[in-house]
C-alpha cells in the first residue's frame, strides 16, 4: 500500500526511525535508523541501507515481519504524535553506500565524513507496507 | 536492573518513547507513548499509564515481552542517539490519572486540561528494565 501525502512529506528525503524485528525467540529488537521513502510499481517501501550485516537484518532474513515509528513534529504542549506502520521487510544486497550518501546530505547535512569512500556493497532492508496507524493526518 | 545517571537523566520527569508489545500472532505493534521512570527495591521501571483498555495492554497482559526505544537530543549534523530497551512488563490496575498528572506537566507544561477531572482509575504498565542498548552515553 501507498502512505498518504502527509506521511510521505514527515519522511521526506529520509529521517530517523524506531525499527523493531523480531528476534529468534519472538522477542523484540529495537534500533533506530535512516529511513527513507521509495515508490515502486508495487506501492511505498521503507528502505534503511546498512554496510554490514547486523542483527536487525539476520532478523529480518528468518521472519520479515517488522514495525517502524516514526515521530511528527513536536509541539510544546501537544501529544506527541507519530506514524506506526506494520510491514514485510526483505533483504537486498548491496546499495548502502548509495543510499546512505543520499541521506546522510538529509541526515548530517553532507557526504563529506560518511559513508566512507571504500564502503563495502551492504545491504538493504526493503519494508512493504502492510498497515498505518498513529496519529492523523498521517495515520488518516 | 538500573539504568546509568545518564539514561536516567534523558528521561528526567517523562519523556515520549516508543513502546514495542507482541500481538497473538506475534508481530510487533508499536505505539508512543509518555513514559516515566520509578526507582523500585527489586530496580528501575519504566511506567506508562492508560486510561482504558488497548491493544497494548492486553498485549502485554498475555505476552510480557516488550522493548522501548528512547530519542536522545538530536544534534545537526549527527547520527540519531537512542536508548533500547528489552523489558519484562506487567499490567497494574489503577493509578493512571495521578501519573498522568505528574507526566502532563512535564510533557505539555500543564495538567490544567489532562487528564480530564473524571477520569477512570485506568492502568499501568510497569516495565522491569532487562538489557539496555542504544548508543552511549546511555548504553554505556
Amino acid at each position: 500500500m501507498n502512505l498518504n501525502d502527509a506521511a510521505r512529506e514527515l519522511i521526506g528525503d529520509g529521517t530517523d526511525a524506531t525499527l523493531v524485528t523480531l528476534n529468534a525467540d519472538g522477542t523484540p529488537q529495537v534500533s533506530v535508523v535512516w529511513m527513507a521513502l521509495e515508490s515502486t510499481p508495487d506501492g511505498d517501501e521503507l528502505v534503511s541501507a546498512h554496510l554490514s550485516e547486523y542483527r536487525k537484518t539476520r532478523n529480518v532474513r528468518r521472519d520479515p515481519r517488522v514495525a517502524v515509528t516514526i515521530l511528527g513534529p513536536q509541539l510544546p504542549g501537544q501529544l506527541a504524535r507519530y506514524i506506526a506502520i506494520n510491514g514485510t521487510a526483505r533483504i537486498v544486497e548491496g546499495g548502502a553506500p548509495e543510499l546512505l550518501k543520499k541521506l546522510a546530505k538529509t541526515m548530517l547535512g553532507s557526504d563529506e565524513h560518511f559513508p566512507p569512500r571504500d564502503a563495502p556493497p551492504g545491504l538493504l532492508t526493503r519494508i512493504r507496507i502492510d498497515k498505518v496507524g498513529g496519529s492523523e493526518p498521517w495515520a488518516s
